[in-house]
């Protein structure tokens, strides 16, 4: 199995897109994680480091989807 | 079974997120659809109704998922 990290940050826009995209992925091979960086903000700086820049955003083998934009990681520490 | 479409003009983001993306979809539920608007161009009318508004983007059950950024679809259209 595969982790697939869903990181958001709670915005309406993250949500939709969590909701929507995640369970779409194959169960038989994707363990999801769902990483709430409001909840979790000592997790922002890990989420930069695998390049994630903006939320809501999907992280599969190492490889970043930013899905649409609900906002950017930089705005989230500010 | 559910058609996910695929909406790309063969940029480099838009290949690199079509690799990575649609292979992580449930296979057993979803049928892949992909439209490269570089080689129709008349599906780019089809693709701006859906709510499509740049490349490369994934459309499942009428929701638009935006991946990253590509091309604005008012780009190809100019």
């Amino acid at each position: 199995m595969t982790t697939a990290t869903f990181v958001h940050a709670g915005c309406p826009v993250c949500i939709s897109a969590e909701q929507g995209l995640t369970q779409a992925l194959d169960p038989g091979r994707y363990d999801i994680e769902v990483v709430h960086l409001g909840d979790r903000p000592e997790a922002i700086a890990t989420a930069q480091a695998a390049g994630v820049r903006s939320v809501p955003a999907l992280v599969i083998d190492g490889q970043v989807f930013h899905i649409n934009h609900g906002a950017d990681l930089a705005d989230l520490t500010a």
